[in-house]
């Protein structure tokens, strides 16, 4: 038994697939032999949400990829639409997708809710509070929805990722900026990126059948820098 | 020198004033020789808080006492007006409270803005999805901003209480209840609810300026609940 | 790519390996084609731990399977003797167990080493204080030597289990007490046991090479018991 | 009412009272009305710990005040010496303290038992394993005790405290190292070392009986360097 042979023929909802993790997620359960089911709608609301599960039919296992840039504001000049713009696509879908997802996970008493998050919600930063809030809301989100699903072999977790090479955070042009090779090499234990791969492989244990004793958890992946 | 001396006559601003834990902060905070600004206007967006600061003139001291009755609906039953309602009370006006009153603790060097927030954000509870996760924004929001200021001796943390005595969580009605008294005494170490001075006690021990080397944390307060 | 393809060919030291998780993390690890060293010397110092390493030659993992009997001795009771006995058999072993394998590690610049932890670290309990503290020290050992390591490509990490059956812990009398069926149901959001087989499988996860962007982590694997 | 009234009169044996925060926490204690017995005897064993309260008699608060100089060895070169004699002294007082205090505690169904520990448990750091494994077994200690006896309503906590001004940890040397000066400003958000004063009121706090609610906690107190 391998870990990953479970997802043989699931059907995996990716959404806001062309983004964020999205790509390399696709590509990852597909070669386990997932059926991928790629959604590319903007989500920006519980509506939305619960309307990409509704299409999508069968979901054996659900990647919820919200992600949206994240601003570099002070604190004390964020305005109310740059929260709201925050929260709308980042924390919002999460009580859509689960109105969508979960009746049909709880009566088969099966399935798996994969969150891809953030360890800004565990580590303080500047300049990130719009950020750390909306990922922080996804945290409390998993922590009660995992502890109350669990019971019924649903699993609802989250990768709280950090420095992984993403476009949407970390593209080629930050990358080649000295100052943030430093900072890895002084910040990161790890003194590198994540590959885009190993969050994929990391998404593919959580979603996987051959370990069901995971619940509501945020497990930090971001080369120690949050442990 | 005594914890607590040096609120006499700082300006503690209270947000809904009115309701939740800002009655007993009101008057512990007076009985220290602080002017309390009992603000009761309702607080549901960033504006609402900015202006509830910008009319208080100078703030040292802001509570954010920012409550709403907590929803027990099951995750998958959670509609999207359950859920931007408690995000508006609990979550939204925080940018705002930070426009207003950052500025001017910035300014001065000086200052204290302690969240009256929740450990459900610490520990998993089934039914309680929309309330974690708006709480647990607000530890997201107190983590990074806290971070943010504190090179600038302005402190901010939160108070992650549950099980205080309080008319909006656990009014005589709930008491009286023997189940909720044997939860108490099975999933509370203290085996009793906080009464509110206690609470408002600790929000005296985070405004005061006696001790200022907390920044950006999330202290539970719960009698052992979450530790 | 599977997740435990690179344990193929890999030589695996499994420490106290006929007792706690050590048989099944033995057959589990030979299933994945690793070359499993399974020591089952009693390790109550650093310098059995240096010695089961050396004596085993290259070691590409290294899982610390470390376990003794819990006690459940009331906290004013407990007696140097307890004290000293418990952390002899978890605590001690560790500067011994990375004297011997973390030179070799370095200088290949790869490298895995897994403790099976607990998340009796992570939550409190009465009459644990003993086991808590012995397991909380693991903790604290991994979350520094995994940070300071990383750099390196040599990656420490903690399964922080709990409610895994293991003879040592959860034998059978244990389970066929009703006492005991009731608590799981009440303290453990999955109501059941994890099986041998799981936490088998994530240290399997943990110890692969697919991913390396782990360091300095407990991860609690406790069915939702503690997140 | 004020934080630290409830201290006059009170017992409080503070152990290793000549080093690491002793001389500031007795100064402070006293200035609060408090009786107290500084204790200078060397612990590095619970029969030691136990014999240190015995000799004092009635003890209303008890403060774990137990320092040893931290090492800075690399991992892999940590003798088993190094490892024992820091445990000898940080954590094997532990249970001989409890059998000394908690029975008397317990049977007045009063009493405050403060560890001054340290946030290394909470945050890797290279070079620490030693200190930073010791410091969390403290925490595991607490977690669990501070659960067992706070429906006895003794209360068991500990400040998790890092960058405060001390000779053991921060001498004049240290502070006047430019090194060290940067490394404040760029990993402390405070950026600053905390004061003495600062550190000893907030076990004023913890040890005062206006609030009774906090059990089996390890709180960061750090500039904002854990939280």
């Amino acid at each position: 038994m391998r870990i990953g042979d479970s997802l043989s023929g699931k059907r995996v909802l990716i959404t806001q697939a062309d983004e964020f993790m999205g790509p390399v997620l696709a590509d990852t359960f597909r070669a386990h032999g997932a059926v991928v089911i790629a959604d590319t709608r903007v989500l920006d609301s519980g509506a939305a949400g619960e309307a990409a599960v509704r299409d999508a039919g069968t979901v054996d296992v659900l990647i919820a990829n919200l992600g949206v840039p994240a601003p570099s504001t002070r604190a004390h000049q964020i305005g109310d639409d740059e929260w709201r713009h925050v929260f709308a696509h980042v924390v919002d879908p999460l009580p859509g997708l689960a109105r969508g997802v979960l009746p049909q996970m709880l009566a088969r008493r099966s399935g798996k809710f994969v969150v891809m998050g953030s360890s800004t919600a565990f580590r303080g930063q500047k300049r990130t509070a719009t950020y750390s809030s909306a990922r922080s809301a996804q945290v409390g989100f998993v922590r009660a929805v995992g502890t109350e699903v669990a019971p019924d072999n649903v699993h609802v977790n989250l990768i709280a990722q950090n420095f992984i090479e993403n476009p949407m955070y970390y593209g080629p042009e930050v990358q080649a900026l000295p100052a943030f090779q430093e900072r890895l090499k002084r910040e990161v234990p790890a003194g590198r990126l994540g590959t885009p791969q190993e969050d994929a492989l990391f998404a593919v244990f959580l979603a996987s059948s051959e370990v069901n004793f995971f619940a509501g958890q945020s497990i930090p992946f971001s080369g120690g820098w949050a442990t």
